[in-house]
């Protein structure tokens, strides 16, 4: 078995409600420094040999992110 | 400027939900091979110098994460 990481971000160009959210919430808690947030969606999955580079693009791209607001970007782990 | 990268995942021993739907998903779109996932939020930051190890973890574990339900890892990308 493999472990993929896949992590999915809203576009730069899009607007992130949830980001903008987290960091004017840092600013109201004394936190300094934090100057952006973006937030988006994690997922770990454990696949076996069988399932390939281009599949693992193919399901992050249909069924873990919108291709259209959104980006993602598949690392394998172990 | 430096970009952070923190990704939240539930704990091991809680339920994910939301994993378990998306591995079903696989499941019925006759995606095979895949044999678990799980589902999380990925933070993209931009902070400053001023902003330490210290208190990224900080921020991690009270704004970003709920430490009773979830783990986090905080990764310095540049």
């Amino acid at each position: 078995m493999a472990r993929v990481i896949v992590d999915v971000l809203p576009k730069a160009e899009i607007l992130d409600p949830q980001g903008q959210a987290v960091a004017r919430a840092m600013g109201r808690l004394g936190v300094d420094g934090v100057a952006d947030v973006r937030q988006g969606k994690h997922f770990e999955l454990e696949v076996d040999d069988t399932v390939g580079d281009a599949e693992l693009e193919h399901i992050a791209g249909t069924l873990l992110a919108n291709p259209v607001i959104e980006e993602w970007v598949v690392r394998r782990v172990s």
